[in-house]
């Protein structure tokens, strides 16, 4: 085994699954006007509004980090900041993107187990007082599922999203990975009710090609969005194809089906996991308690997945993950451990 | 005839080659690792880079706007500023994504006739003294083909990145439309040795999906550059995705054959063009003198294009463009003249 | 004469008038809170209040770009513009900080003749369709007095802040030569209820050490507005010296009684310039056609002034000028014609 | 006791010193060229570069937050991130400045004891790899004297400073303080040699009216330095008022002679101090163990001062406290202990 396999590296070393790929060819043909103007585009949206039950503006971009620094540069002015689990991804992956779109809008950090945020933590930020010297707290980020593969119940998210909610503040859901989430059982129609401002769809991870949904479902933040997009380098000329991949993903359900598949293959590897487990499997991933030596052994045998900043090492399983290629990395496991 | 027909609106109403479309299934099989760090990134810059027989780093945007804007970012400081053609897209088509980039910094127009820069109005603004209250200019952005369908000599593009070098500025090169200039009789690896620093290499309107791209000749401006790509939002987990259609446009020199086509239809239609042309038609554009009741009876019969800034109603040719479609639109506009 | 005398160059060029420097060492004695919190602060803030009869939230900065840059930012989102005279000083002497504070706010260039914005070149903007490839406007930028030394009457200025209020957008207004303008005639009190949102109220060129009003009229603007100032760069901790030259300039009118000293100097100027006026003389500047060969002989005779974008040459009689300059001066001038 | 007494709470609650203020008269008089081009400026900027040993381009702004800011903005591109003790000002008290003036530029917080930074923990972040998901550093932000009172040998300094210099990244001193370091024996001219790129020397807190001292020691990033402060909003049309406390301030030596003083305030306070003092007393501030009932009886007793990060009360001396309001203050906290 000589090249390194990214297997389990990441649930974006997969390719796109077979119904995206249909939906891209489809789309392919003829003549469509720019800018996401396209009858592609608008039927994409209306599938995600009928998926979330809900009005909303719906864009597409290319980049997840761009989808959620947009999201959040809109819902806190750049003297102000953004609540979010101090491992949530806009705080530690994305290189300081809320920033830029944000004019140097600012990220304060929530504690809170296994990627999940405590309102207590939340509860302290809201709860200090306005002074010149500091960003005061102006909108939440919530992640579903979470960066640490737990799902949150309605209810939890209910209530964090209701302490912001309370004061007057946005809510952004970082949905990078809400198919699987959904897949877990978490209703995707909950979302509007519970106060959530701008979602950000996962489609990339959930098995598709670059591609991002853009969801403002508090339709008064979305004046001039697409002046805004193009000012921020995010509106592509031919948006078809930022837009077909969603119907492939959703017209016939294959974007939560094949989340189930994805969060199976990690039941699967955490029933033959060895090392211990540092966090609830809920959803596509695995955090296991893994000393130097044995990720050393364990990228020997040529599988390469990364630590994380809890100190954990992380196995990611997507829609194109195998039975046979769980069991293989289990039986590499077993002989490392 | 009841819906408007795009067809000559732009070259990016045309959908993808199928060359393109090919690279693309074929880069979908198997697992990559992301942000650009795959096989598939790797090969497509290496044939950009023989393309251009130069030393590059590259990198692929989903947005031609997103690559002008960080280039020019990357030219000239905040309190600086990028002269441009007046003209230019990115003075006059981008939303203002320089400033956002570039944290405010300046774009100074120039004139000159057809979206040709005049060198002497270049030398004016470089001869301007600095003085604090003023954005002194810092870089040039040249565009090739033009804004107006126009293409410039080598000798012309030397003399005015000289200019710009002379004075140890940057050089911008915006190549939406570089595949129609190199269908045109441009050579490609003239822009090396002419001193472009920063190179923008048209994908989309050259018969892609969406992919720009960003070609740093002089690496010394490439410090950390995935770094800055994904601060910016512009570095897609699945890079594949965006590199693979550079693999369908370069590998059998679709690109440039197939922009020579565009050119050849775009010279078919002006050679029945009834109204009088506005600029000379040396690429895939034609630009004529044509009063509203007579562009409003254009619309009437199903076309749509767009007046532009100077006056002229633009048609754009594709790769896509038959001569079939070419003679309809030419027998309606004698109709209407 | 050997070193260059800079007496008309500006109004910046005088030192600050005594009631101000009273003030100033009034303020010095003594402990205060920090960062505006002081009463010196809210006594100069109070006197503002008055003078506009307004309640407004009012802070002060060391900069008049500043103060402007934060106000149009304020009022435009970064994907929008603020239309303004296209001489105007946030468009021609502000080296792009708009853009610097609004993250790449636009600015639209209106005409008119002698500073003062043409309606219809206005209304023209304003009635441009919202398309994603440009900013559009969202607020429009008012100078009184203007920027060649020209007063608007009131009901001047309420029509073009009406043609903005009538479409929601907001309105800013430039007051770093208001004095100069109430000395002319112009109603201090008429300023909230045309629709000014928000207000600079100069007070560095009106013969003060450095310090500007930033009256926010519109209060629900002011949100966080001290950790906005911080943020920003534009809160000082010992704020009582940006304050207290307030209430030099306001407790017993020196502000308006010296401006209208300045504008009768100016006046006095224009009684004896033998070069052409091309703009009516309304407050302390004048504007006259002279060739470059007259203006070196006027630099040659030690008076420095500056060439506007006009062509026209300027002159700017401030609080310090005396009739024995004025009439030195216009000795200089005769000779030269 | 009716009024809260700040006397304690800051070093900027005092006014300005005698000589400041002299020196400011004598700014007054006359006319004087504007941005800073004028002779008051240019003695000043002499003054400090006397003071310094030093070639440097110097300029002056009201606000140390926005010259700090400026400095790290020019230090660190917006993708990367400067390194500064977790508990700076830079950090901590500057409401995300230095993300506005770097366009979202990154901070890593480095631990340390009492405010110094530890060596190793700065060798920790300069060690880790560059990942595109992450801002790299490119800088070091030093501070002497410390937030907590404490000053760094001039070995301590220059072993930090070098490890950022070994790595070709700038080095900025924040020296806000920086009188109260030189007065506890801090070597000015140690400063250039040790490899500090830009230094913010302070005015305001050693007793200046509003004014700090932009030091570009490295002159290589002093290009069109006058228009990136006009971008900014910091250059200010008067400039002669910021620049003249300088010669107050040292062309006497009153600026380290009177933070001497401060000093030995500190010390006298420290000796009667009854509550325990949780960092050495090297420069001008105590800060002490200090719980909730006796922070309140102590501000019953009319003494505001602050809590800070790190759990302690501050207690800040400056030329202006007397031995007779230490005495006062030590009465009363003896009373509550």
């Amino acid at each position: 085994m000589t090249d390194a396999r990214y297997d389990f590296a990441s649930d974006n070393v997969a390719g796109a699954m077979p119904e995206v790929i249909e939906a891209m060819l489809s789309a392919n043909s003829g003549v469509a006007s720019g800018y996401g103007t396209d009858q592609v585009s608008a039927r994409a949206a209306d599938l995600i509004r009928k998926a979330l039950d809900a009005d909303a503006e719906i864009r597409f971009t290319a980049s997840g980090t761009a989808a959620n620094a947009l999201a959040l540069a809109t819902l806190a002015a750049p003297h102000e900041a953004v609540a979010a689990h101090e491992h949530a991804h806009v705080c530690t992956d994305e290189t300081g993107a809320p920033g830029f779109f944000g004019s140097g809008v600012g990220l304060i950090g929530l504690s809170g187990p296994s990627g999940r945020i405590d309102p207590l933590s939340l509860k302290t930020v809201l709860d200090q007082p306005d002074v010149s010297y500091r960003q005061p707290a102006a909108a939440l980020s919530l992640t579903q599922a979470t960066e640490y593969g737990t799902v949150y119940t309605e209810a939890a998210l209910r209530e964090l999203a209701g302490l912001a909610k309370a004061r007057g503040y946005g809510v952004h859901l970082d949905g990078a990975r809400l198919a699987n989430a959904v897949a877990a059982g978490f209703d995707l129609k909950a979302i509007t009710a519970m106060g959530v401002d701008i979602l950000v769809m996962g489609g990339t991870k959930a098995g598709s090609t670059p591609t991002e949904a853009l969801v403002i479902l508090n339709k008064s933040l979305a004046r001039r969005l697409d002046a805004r997009l193009k000012h921020a380098g995010q509106l592509v000329s031919k948006g078809r194809y930022l837009a077909a991949p969603w119907i492939g993903l959703l017209a016939d359900g294959a974007w939560s089906r094949r989340a189930a598949h994805a969060n199976a293959m990690a039941t699967r590897l955490a029933e033959q996991m060895p090392f211990p487990l540092l966090h609830p499997v809920e959803a596509n991933g695995l955090f296991v308690e893994m000393d130097e030596p044995a990720l050393h052994r364990l990228r020997q045998k040529g599988f390469f997945v990364y630590r994380f900043l809890d100190g954990s090492v992380r196995f990611m399983c997507s829609w194109a993950t195998t039975p046979e290629l769980v069991d293989e990395l289990g039986e590499a496991l077993r002989q490392i451990f």
